[in-house]
């Protein structure tokens, strides 16, 4: 059993509260947040410590899982990296590249595994489609199209402290495109509309973005994002091989089909939101991570994905202002 | 060209017309329908002969499509084999087995092409369903399942003169079951009730149907069927097999879907009616026709093939009543 | 939480373990097998008390989960209920019908809930497609079409103990038309054959069976089945109404599609077996008794629908020997 | 009846001569094609004058049908318009913006009806879109996803006369972008790679592209093209609203899907190419035409669509170069 301290307690803290208390391979052995009542609530729902700081918490397990607000992800990597406990880190792990490098030069020489959570890569449909790529079923891959759209605008709370759907939203789908592509984008180019609320503008932030990525050897991605889709979290990724094509769909939570006089194979609305969608992910990607400590195995999802992600969302904020291609050493040097 | 007289000006008759004139391998060479005005509105919009008598109509043509009443079909059939034509004619070919048996040795020594208008088996689907089934790529066949539902209950003059469901709608599908299993159903059983509309009960007929087939192997066949399915012709084939399913479905005008808040994947209603749905299986059924015509080959709906269904017909009505599995020779002696 | 016993740890009795173990409401509080070995392993595994007898394990808890071997399932609920626990019980009830109305009997003033193991009335989809049938979404319901399919035939050990197909396996299936048809059934037509197993003839028994059901207002409803479906667990309802249709569907472990030179949308087999199929059925079913446990409500599968379930076989037993249309009244008296 | 001239006997000429002949509204007066072994094919196959130049065959017609090579285009259409007949152009009118606008000039008071091939307006899942969009099924307009793949690259000697992927294959997709999105797009980023036929870097040309659209008002569109899909003619539209999304998807041949063991649902290719996909469409579009000659009125894709998509292809090819989001008024001033 591998015991792990869960930082933060928010709703993404809660569920990976549960999936750890659901797995047999992990216990839950001691919680933290900011918000005491909150901590509280889950240390017992779940019967497990309640630590007053994060340190406490940190000694007390092997791992931590940190699902803390994103400004303090980068300081508790590094706290933990420090007391030699493995690491599952919420995406991203800092709005701020250059915070983001500072803490991959902290970590120099930590050798136990990190994890950023990126749940996508561990769902049963992108992950099969992934891996009939790599074994070469649809020959070369040519283009990459990910449609990923949320089922409604977050608070304006939620959306001041994002980032900009770059860093908040389309990360997850810089992350699925370096998956899917199997080689690293070299170009980026983004544009995007305030069109479900033009006030967003005044964060500087759009809610419905387009963007295009090229990699070295010429593989294309386009993703599209909305922050508001009235049929359900619509999640799909499409790749088209010389020899065929994958598409990963959405998921319903049943298989009921109506038909009447104005419409035929009519089935339930997407599963809404991602904690439905992805719970499979969720479970499968906790339980992967469980397995890396248990071996110090590298995760799928590593610190790098974390970074290089974040460089690609840089570059699209750089693409959306300059509005042309922007090469991704610009960002990284 | 094959010259086509066409008998029987009624709604089928005007579709065969123009399925006719848009063959190139075939003109209409005349019309004839015992109301003239019917005949003489077919041969204005298609430029042909209209005929004063069937007799005229089959002088005129190396071919005859009979679609008059059914009651006339046997005696045409006669008329048209004893001009040495040969013959397309509308199911059923009479309502009295006895009557189509008589037809049977009449046609004694005729060696033109004689097909019946069993339409479904040209239908591409589930064509290519019954070429794979044959091909052996689902194995040994071991179930046959037939959905057949029309979208609205006939008129009830319509209904008074058809000969119950078995004989006049039913009839369709124990010949695509023949066609479909690839064996002889040895046994009957049907049973049925008017839901749609229980005044059908005066007539002593039924607006929804089930019926099940065995044959000597114990391979088993379903049926259903319904006078009234509010969503469209509903037009499906299943196929079980021991290596694998084919399932041969119903078709939609075009291929929009709708996503919204209550329903995703919602698409048109399927094709309505027969007409409709069938429309490349009529053209395919002619075409067929013709180049067995040419090369005097035998169609793939043969004569025996209408004597066989209406017998399986006979059986489930005398299933119906007694209320018990009829074997065949019951009724075929 | 309710303390629960599980009776007997074989395949479906340990997933009734984990089921139990997982919810939040319920706790296991003993377990008995008459193979030690098999109630020492759930025990060691989940943590529980391993009883000496059923009797032991009775008396520990409030209410019985019966998953030991048909012939003991009666005998148990008499225990069970004679201790004043709530029972759960796996279906059938027993294989004959007499036994089981002599249960019926000693139940007699026993007022805690007893709820069948028809798992299929809590999967979502089925669920969903009963409720909106209920609600009149369909209008007035005519006809049922029952697909149910097993992925693989079982061992001849199994075969030989399971009181033949229609009591082992369209058993569910005659309880899932009851609940959807809303009406008793009044009349049962079986037939089939061993078509996947010729030998198992020997046993008097089949492997592919084909049912139709009428009720007393004429509605109408086809039960197909097959111990060997290769494509996965076949499970397929559809209900046929006035104003429109409902079908609920299969279940793919996730939704990859591939397109390639010779097929387009090319998904997973189905899921395979009815533990992954109905995982969520079971949770849902268990949750739902725990449920009338703590409010002594009337579960929604009892110890009658049970016992007309079983009549309903015991009539499709008798229709097939005798080849014809049996009444109910004829089993039930 | 109208009489159309059809000027050009290629591939695409017999298509729509083939249409012509069967519309019950027009009939072929005459064929040209500067190749006249092509046009006698044509004139013998469907019994028609043969011209010996195109004013010859425009003489004899009250309608134009141009289907000659690109170059061409342009004079025809202004030699259709001196000799006052209305006129049906396949697309592109010319490789040169500035052509067009010169064709345009000379058209100054030419008030016949003029219409450009883009067949894909009048297919019916397309048109279903757009109407449905339009009604405000959907409310307001966000995003449209346009996925237009061939199934296979053409000749070498095709493509060096094509003028580029965006003139010869993205111009469909770019009036589709128009006919779908409701507003004018004003900005195009456009990049793309040879991947298929990496030689094809000699002619300056690619062979997978991805586009990004944005209107005034901040709607954006992607268009992604392939050369060659494998799994056939991929054509997709897709609206996404802020009251539900609209995709009109792919054609298959017919309603059959296979099952076996290692996959589900398993359909056709898709249709393939665009002559059977686009089938309707091109009789639909014709018939179109034909009512809007016989009434005088202004055809669905004008000359204006065609000159628009024009201004986009060659926005795009300069955005390629440039690596940078163009607008639209760099190209049309």
């Amino acid at each position: 059993m591998i015991r792990i301290a869960l930082l933060g307690c928010g709703r993404i803290g809660k569920m990976h509260a549960a999936t750890i208390v659901r797995s047999s391979k992990a216990e839950l052995a001691a919680v933290y947040d900011p918000v005491s009542a909150a901590a509280k609530e889950v240390g017992r729902q779940f019967g497990c410590v309640v630590a007053v700081s994060a340190e406490e918490a940190i000694a007390q397990a092997a791992a931590v899982l940190i699902a803390t607000s994103t400004p303090t992800h980068a300081d508790l990597i590094e706290a933990s990296a420090k007391a030699g406990k493995a690491i599952f880190c919420e995406k991203p792990i800092d709005l701020s590249l250059a915070r983001v490098k500072a803490c991959r030069a902290a970590l120099k020489g930590f050798n136990r595994p990190i994890q950023i959570g990126f749940n996508r890569r561990y769902d049963p449909g992108h992950r099969a489609a992934r891996d009939a790529a790599r074994s070469g079923e649809i020959g070369d891959i040519r283009q990459v199209i990910i449609t990923s759209r949320d089922p409604g605008l977050a608070s304006r709370e939620y959306l001041k402290a994002s980032g900009g759907i770059f860093k908040d939203m389309t990360i997850h789908d810089f992350d699925l495109a370096r998956f899917m592509l199997g080689e690293e984008p070299v170009e980026v180019f983004a544009t995007g509309s305030a069109l479900i609320d033009p006030t967003l503008a005044e964060l500087n932030d759009i809610d419905s973005a387009m963007v295009v990525l090229r990699t070295e050897s010429g593989k294309l991605c386009h993703i599209n994002n909305s922050r508001a889709a009235i049929y359900g979290h619509d999640q799909r990724v499409e790749i088209l091989g010389s020899n065929g094509m994958l598409i990963s769909g959405n998921r319903r939570a049943h298989g009921l089909e109506r038909f009447g006089p104005t419409a035929t194979g009519a089935a339930e609305p997407f599963l809404n939101f991602f904690i439905e969608r992805y719970a499979e992910a969720y479970a499968l990607g906790l339980e992967s991570f469980i397995d890396c400590v248990e071996t110090n195995a590298t995760p799928d999802a590593t610190f790098e994905d974390g970074e290089k992600s974040l460089a690609l969302a840089e570059a699209a904020n750089l693409s959306r202002v300059g509005r042309r291609f922007v090469n991704i050493r610009e960002i990284v040097g």
